[in-house]
């Protein structure tokens, strides 16, 4: 069966357009974006989540300051949005010509804005400082305007072919039969692409192996049983729900022949920072002796951060985890500890699949992995 | 301050009185219950739960079928209702007296489908087998309804001393200036009195230590969020609640000296059956160096499984997980795992608290135990 691709984040007609995620699995709902503040919210609240997702929505973030800022252009993806592939437009409609440096103004400031939104996953201060080196590159205000469309559809179309690539990889790691236990969503929903891990449970699955995927539920947003479920029935691969405390109980039954997780920064050692629970699950799998893999674009390597004690860690709001669907679950303001993230020591990680290949430690990512 | 004793399960004018947990912590509402239908149901359902609490709703519930078959008693507990310390009350108000056949009948099928609602916890069955001691012991009808009612008195008052003594031996494990991890809920309103292990850490608080709760929310049912929560607000300990996920955010960060958590069955050598993700975070507390304690009356050490692979593990229904509040967090239809426990290895515990005392390994429990 055929890889379905999600729309998960394109542009288009001067518009972010987002798969709302957190609509989702009830509805499943496009939105709009066409102002930073927005951007912003989007990616705060996880409307558009997943370390490469992130990446693309701050990048076209960049165009959305543009428009939002002057009106006088209308710009357009090249990539396919559902309507057909297009040519790429930069459409000028008004009458001003913004000077250069109003133009770098405009975009260091929304910049600086998006990346603030998360700090955890390296995807997003990746992404801009892809934009950024672009608007410094050229002085012709024209000419850096379409860059800059370029850059940013260079940035989903080459997270597509990532996920294709990380995804054949990865496939090599299980075999007919194998059920995969994964944490969080990993799949299209957090890409460009088909996605990271889930993308390689469902590249075996396309290449004919018959695969479970085990989806830990991953409090407190679910995305795992929101999204994870819901991208594995639309692909047609069977997947059982647990809750985050089950997992030992699933290993020490022999269900799971590996655990694959996706990244949202992994130190130049290895170390690798992914959603709250992964670390846990890892030491898991080393005592229960089942196999533990990472799978990320390089794009979530910071070679620039030798180990993982210096990657920052997001706290997200304890309404998170005392509230949910509006009832409160919790006596009213009880104290939380709400980390979006944990680090995952690079000694209980087996492989890291990324689109190069799969990498055995010890790992020693330099500045060009 | 003293530790306050919540009237968790409670029986009079000849109804099962329970505090309805499942409303908890937005409402404390007392439901009456009269009929063994609506015992099996709140058991099911955890209205009432805890491994020590079951098993005085078991008992009680074994007077119950007798007052919904014969409305010719009116039985009355001689525990604290909060009505003031009553005399054991047992007013023949019929005309019919039941044979001892009769009676025996009636009990047996009311306990036979008592036990059956949660078979992980020992407590049920081994209260009900203390039950149908008495009504195996006299032929005497009216003596044989005297004596069930003490019978269950007894039970629960002994649940009430047992937690006593258990939290005085276990307090002794916890010094000053600590803080506790713990998973589900055991205290006052898992058990007849203060609690088990959540009681211990009442007890250090109360003998002037200072002491901090961290609370898994355990999912799926949320016990750590909504009732340890809520009476560690109510004792004035302070509480931080976290996602099952983040315990190893939190272990390798050094903010608690020990996990501390009930059982629902302690084999012969240590093994514990304890509420789902309770083996996860042993092996994490192994891994960082971190104490791991179990806290429960020796009603719930079952000497005759030899060890863990023999303990029946509930599997419950996967709309607990698939559904929160009446909306639904997974594609319809999916395959769920939701086992209600799973099984900790002794190797994996520091010590067992009993109200006998502090057992260390290794754990040889014999029948007398």
């Amino acid at each position: 069966m055929p890889i379905e691709t999600l729309p998960t984040v394109r542009f288009a007609r001067g518009r972010l357009r987002i798969i709302d995620q957190t609509l989702l699995p009830a509805r499943y709902e496009i939105r709009e974006i066409g102002r930073v503040d927005d951007v912003c919210e989007a990616i705060l609240s996880l409307r558009v989540r997943g370390a490469p997702a992130i990446g693309v929505a701050g990048a076209y973030g960049a165009l959305v300051a543009i428009e939002e800022w002057s009106r006088d252009w209308v710009f357009d993806s090249a990539v396919d949005t559902g309507r057909g592939h297009a040519e790429v437009r930069m459409q000028f409609v008004g009458k001003h010509t913004p000077t250069v440096d109003e133009l770098r103004d405009t975009l260091e400031r929304a910049a600086a804005r998006i990346a603030m939104t998360r700090p955890t996953a390296v995807n997003l201060s990746w992404a801009l400082a892809r934009m950024r080196r672009v608007w410094l590159r050229d002085d012709d205000v024209p000419e850096l305007l379409r860059a800059l469309v370029d850059e940013a559809d260079a940035i989903l179309t080459e997270d597509l072919s990532m996920c294709g690539r990380l995804a054949s990889h990865g496939a090599a790691l299980i075999a007919n039969g194998d059920a995969v236990l994964t944490h969080c969503n990993t799949g299209g929903l957090a890409t460009g692409g088909i996605g990271t891990a889930l993308g390689v449970v469902f590249a075996a699955a396309a290449a004919g192996k018959s695969v479970r995927v085990y989806a830990n539920e991953t409090r407190p947003l679910l995305q795992g049983a929101r999204l994870t479920a819901w991208e594995c029935t639309r692909q047609g691969v069977p997947v059982t729900v647990l809750v985050d405390g089950a997992a030992a109980s699933l290993l020490t039954s022999r269900r799971a022949a590996c655990v694959i997780v996706g990244a949202d920064r992994i130190a130049a050692n290895g170390d690798t920072a992914n959603k709250v629970g992964t670390h846990g699950l890892a030491v898991l799998a080393r005592r229960f002796g089942v196999p533990f893999y990472v799978a990320a674009p390089s794009s979530s390597i910071d070679a620039s951060v030798p180990d993982g004690a210096r990657i920052p860690i997001e706290q997200r709001p304890g309404a998170e985890v005392t509230t949910f669907a509006g009832s409160a679950v919790a006596p009213t303001g009880v104290d939380v500890y709400n980390p979006a993230f944990d680090v995952t020591p690079a000694e209980l990680i087996d492989a890291i699949v990324t689109e190069e290949g799969v990498h055995r430690p010890p790992f020693a990512f330099g500045a060009g992995a």
